[in-house]
């Protein structure tokens, strides 16, 4: 049963406030980036931080993540779900990627970050940036 | 440390066989669709069967994912992580998608999957169909 005061969309999710979608985003730890690549839609998963309004995430340096996302319109998501219950909740953004280069915002990454994982060698990694311009979010609730 | 028979990528991950990679897509219940929408790469959860070699998932009839997905190429991808252990695997796939309008398919589709979630009335919904082209997976060993 939704509350009744939720908002809730056609396929009867409750959607999320703003301030909701923001606050799971900065503690899922793991999400989906997807971008085009030689035309093709690819889904890769990656270990992210948020750090002000924008989403990070480090790849290794050449990857083809590296080549694809700079300057790219990306799409990114997170979630967790209980298969055995049937609720969970996403969160979906699109946005605009570009490659890290302030030397001093790199370093505040990496503090922010002190277990890198999902990527070989952090000394030879480099951040994407993620800037926001829309975000969503749905939970589905225990009917 | 990994198998010394292993493969392992750039970023030290193991390559999964592609066997193994549709074993996994087939158990795991919940994976992101992404596609390209008025010019903007979007990632949804979609929970997805997998039938023979193809990927099926349901969606509310007239649903932004139905109007994108018919006719395009998308990615697909499903994963799972221990964030406790930084240990984990995901399978990411591409391939062509298109509305499903087989009744005899249909019926089996639904047969297939007796607890539709993620979808508002399942009795106005469409299957996608997504035949995948390329398919690989990564599994992140402890350390």
């Amino acid at each position: 049963m939704n509350d009744i005061d939720a908002p809730t969309d056609h396929s009867d999710l409750r959607v999320m406030s703003t301030d909701e979608c923001t606050g799971r985003l900065a503690t899922a730890g793991i999400g989906r980036v997807a971008f085009v690549r030689s035309g093709e839609v690819v889904v890769l998963p990656v270990h992210h931080v948020v750090h002000g309004l924008d989403v990070y995430f480090r790849t290794s340096g050449g990857s083809k993540i590296e080549a694809a996302a700079d300057h790219s319109q990306v799409g990114f998501e997170v979630d967790d779900y209980d298969r055995a219950l049937l609720t969970g909740w996403s969160v979906s953004l699109t946005g605009a990627a570009s490659l890290v280069d302030e030397d001093d915002l790199i370093r505040e990454l990496a503090d922010s970050d002190p277990t890198p994982w999902m990527v070989g060698d952090p000394n030879h990694s480099v951040w994407v940036r993620i800037r926001p311009d829309q975000i969503s979010g749905r939970e589905l609730l225990p009917r």
